[in-house]
């Protein structure tokens, strides 16, 4: 019986897998890929801003608030496994503890490919503190003297999913993938969202925007094929094909 | 009975792509691709100093010598067809008519994807002119205007093959091809060039190293591929995929 | 009387000044702005596949045809002047005589800015040389010795407005501008480019995820103003001011 | 009656805010702005060689003079509030609390912008870490849920002041101000750095010719003002607008 | 008796050579190298706005002045051979005839080191343009095609000196020359510059600065030499070198 | 007696030393230059698949092995001193204590120039951190505060050595340094490396086609130097020099 093919996600706030690559969790799933979600944080005090706006609202009632809609939308897209690291958000601190256990994470899932932030973000430190520890960690994950004895890892792609103001972070996709069959589960988990109602309609507009230019890319006015919804993701390593 | 998938490669001067991407030509010839080559010069001026340093040399006899080189390198890897511009070099120049041509190739060949030259070369403005032109060309044969009623082009990639000196170049590869079963025929095309035999080592040892950067990046000490020969090319637009 | 603030927009193809700044220039012309526009072609051959898919279709009726529409479009946003190069597209040639008409169309406006086009574009060529060429002439408009005895042009800012596919073109917004006052009228200009029905969709939802940036920009969850429709821009040149 | 317009510096060391935006603080000042000027580190280790080569120099002693140096260099300048952090230099090190208390600055000012360093600086890796951590903490100042119950900071602009060698450490200023009505106040301000001399004809040449480069931008020959004295800054953010 | 050592300066308008290499071009001439100075063209347009001013002024007037103001220069600094093109300005335009006489200067001169402009300026396209031509025909000048029998040119360095307002024009010096041994003769070109007075004290200024980063580069407040006046330079070409 | 001279070569790993600048400290070492080397891991870590992969390794055993080859290495390219820092790699963690110690070993030394990695490695974040440290600890060598009474170091050129894969590090080498004279010892050092044994043949490679670009930028076809191995060099820092 051959494995299955897995994939793991690292986001580092509990709603980032949702808006970013929610479409790429869900059709994966369907594929019959094994897809991994890690939440180092829930997102609690940085992107919780409804809920704080409650009366007696405290830290714990934000995370559990916040643990359930990303549960929630786990399950709408089809996750595998949703580990929540529970460190705390803005800012996101990584100790050697929380990066061995996310060495571990890489070890135990064997990702066919990973997906987290853009290099970059003056808006949102947490989001660039997160993929340079995900490439350290990547590293870490490959070295034979690292817990010896248990299976390294290869050498996943990293694609960096869409970042909020993609410009500003100097973010450039070279990958859009069609998750038009996958939209209705990708909405469905945006639905989760409910402290976040406001940016249900901007990445409504994102998937179709970026299924034109999926389009673009596929051909145009002259074969290019017809997305309704699609992600783009840049990718941090090169491919290697036997086929250009 | 379906179309012959086809691949359209725009060389500068006569051997680079020979240096370049022979290998990708030979795979994809033996893929069952037909493999277009347009050369714009013969790089009888710039890159011949051997043959100009006989007795008695004209720039005809040049252009002929660098053509039967051409011709056997072709015949080595499998092009299907082989079509030479001589424009003259050092440097290029670009006509309407020019341009016009090679639009037309492009039509005529609708190419699968394409290749060319790095963005940037100060060594050599031919060959960054010729990438601008690639891409100006590029625009127009997907026109609906230009000569209405030829079949347009689609949206076919742009791949720009390995410069010389690639770092001052600014070109950063995304994608390594296997060239193994194709090194044979690549090695013979290099042996064709005789008035260049200088770089013949010079590109054999960038095959090596290409390939210990294929197995690197498909996985490394734990899974990697071992290829023995390889090439890097990088995309200028971006994928469209239904997998990551 | 003081003298009436002027703007001036040079667009490659008769439609990229209504999607990519049709707001910018409705809002100018109801705060009392004279805006010229310059449509170097009419992308007649590049930008009008829905007309070449009909029968008997001819380069002038193509033309005709998206004149009027540039015509009602330039109407519904309170255009003062639109003028038409009609140099030709796919590819846009510049010679001397055009430059120099540019030019002259520079100083006789004054603009306090000017728009344009990103500076690279690999998916249309005519956009970047478009953008090269407003700074050649722009130079030559300062120049106290071009034309001696005319009003030489200042140093008006120069904002290059969104393309398609802003990430490829390496274009970094860094102005938002709030034009929800001003959307009815985009949104009509939009809708006389009857050819690219296609689009209208597409730039509605960027003028709606620009407002997002806007308001986080100017405030985000803590005081940021609500605009409902935006547009980008990123300038060329540094600003002067009194206050930061 | 309105509420106070306020800014926002922070410097490394206790020189860097004089010579670096000690115009835009004095002329802000002069506005009407409360202006407070946070310095990390007295500087005391790494900008005092003149001090230390003084027979039997001390730490504290350094410290002494460097704060009141920085104390009459403020009054000179007309700032509103000196706050000395006190963290060491050559390096700067930010544990939680630093950060902490950089935050409660920033939410107690609530700055209409910030002023700080250059991302890079190859020369002095305090600077690149400090606007590294102003970035962080303006997170952390608009994250609702740190410190529930305050007032949760805008977002207001980071501008980045001149360092020393623009060109190595990759700033590019893209706003000019001209300081002409506060350079007396900036350069009794430079004044008062004793320990570096060498420097004050150094910034007085850099507000000379970025005056040339305001009066540059503000129309050149053709109706440029002719400021005397400018500084420049580079913008991290958007702005938001409602007229180009 | 060992060849003369020899260098050459591409100068679009005829004062760049002043401003930005003089001290480079007087320093080497002392030293024993012939310095030849192409002049492109008077910036008789485009830089000479004093002399357009002036009632009943004629193009060859301002040719005229600018040619003696050259010379002038020319002679103060020791330059061997100052050549005018006279191409026009504002724009520069490059015909065949036109670049391979650059062609053959270059052969004819064999210099050990080329300087000439920034690769980018949005403020003068004339500069770029100029950079661009250079490297063209310095590849051209290599070729053993081009007028076989001629002497090609070898590989020499090429600096760009310095442009106005270096930041806008993304130019970073890698290489700093002490010319305080012939400030006093660039100083007396600079005054030959009648045309452009308010560019004196710019320029000493900038002198003056890159002084000050000679000092840094070379040790510092330890051991650093104290230059008084010194260049900046960027190197397009690696160097070749026996010891670190 | 004059000072000897010295260089200093920081390496995060074991063997990075041999491969990335083997021939520099061989040719130094003869020039007279005592170079000494820190290694602050020896790769055990993550560079010994080789050894971790054979029966009952343990920790210690991958360490002795790979300081015996180190130092067998260091003696084969007449290393001055070898410094094993052994702060554990995969990843390295700089503490307050090793950076120090980091700072007096660059006192104590007070080099000529210095070599460390690249600055960016996705592959392998402990090179890149590594560079970032030791800018960080020059300006700390530089403070005359910091443990007063040493002798401060100077401004030490930082060359980057050359990385695996250098496009995907952004690395762009600026200096060829021809190490032909020393091959033999460097080939003997990659010989002690023992548990790399894939790397031989492909650094063999790139001595050789550095070698090339050494012959293309000192000359090429007209008069270029035909060194038969090479290294290459990216400086951090400008030149100071005298002549051009």
């Amino acid at each position: 019986m051959p494995e299955q093919k897995t994939a793991l996600v690292i986001s580092a706030h509990a709603a980032d897998f949702v808006w970013r690559c929610g479409g790429a969790i869900a059709l994966h799933a369907e594929q019959g890929f094994a897809v991994t979600v890690v939440c180092l944080s829930f997102g609690e005090r940085g992107e919780s801003a409804k809920l704080w706006k409650q009366d007696d609202m405290t830290l714990e009632r934000v995370k559990e608030v916040r643990r359930a809609e990303a549960e929630s939308a786990a399950r709408a897209l089809g996750v595998h496994d949703l580990i929540c690291f529970d460190m705390g958000d803005y800012p996101l601190e990584f100790d050697r503890a929380s990066k061995d256990r996310l060495v571990s994470v890489m070890r135990a899932v064997q990702p066919a490919f990973m997906l987290s932030h853009s290099r970059f973000d003056p808006y949102n430190t947490d989001h660039m503190l997160t993929t340079q520890v995900v490439m350290e960690c990547r590293s870490t994950a490959q070295a034979w003297g690292h817990n010896p004895g248990e299976r390294v890892l290869g050498a996943p792609q990293l694609y960096l999913f869409e970042p909020h103001q993609t410009e500003q972070m100097g973010w450039k996709p070279d990958t859009f993938l069609d998750i038009t069959p996958a939209w209705d589960r990708k909405l469905a988990a945006i639905q989760c969202m409910e402290g976040q109602e406001h940016l249900w309609q901007y990445y409504t507009n994102v998937a179709q925007n970026r299924a034109n230019h999926f389009m673009r890319n596929s051909g145009g006015q002259s074969g290019g094929r017809k997305a309704q919804y699609a992600e783009g993701f840049e990718s941090v390593y090169p491919r290697t094909v036997d086929t250009l």
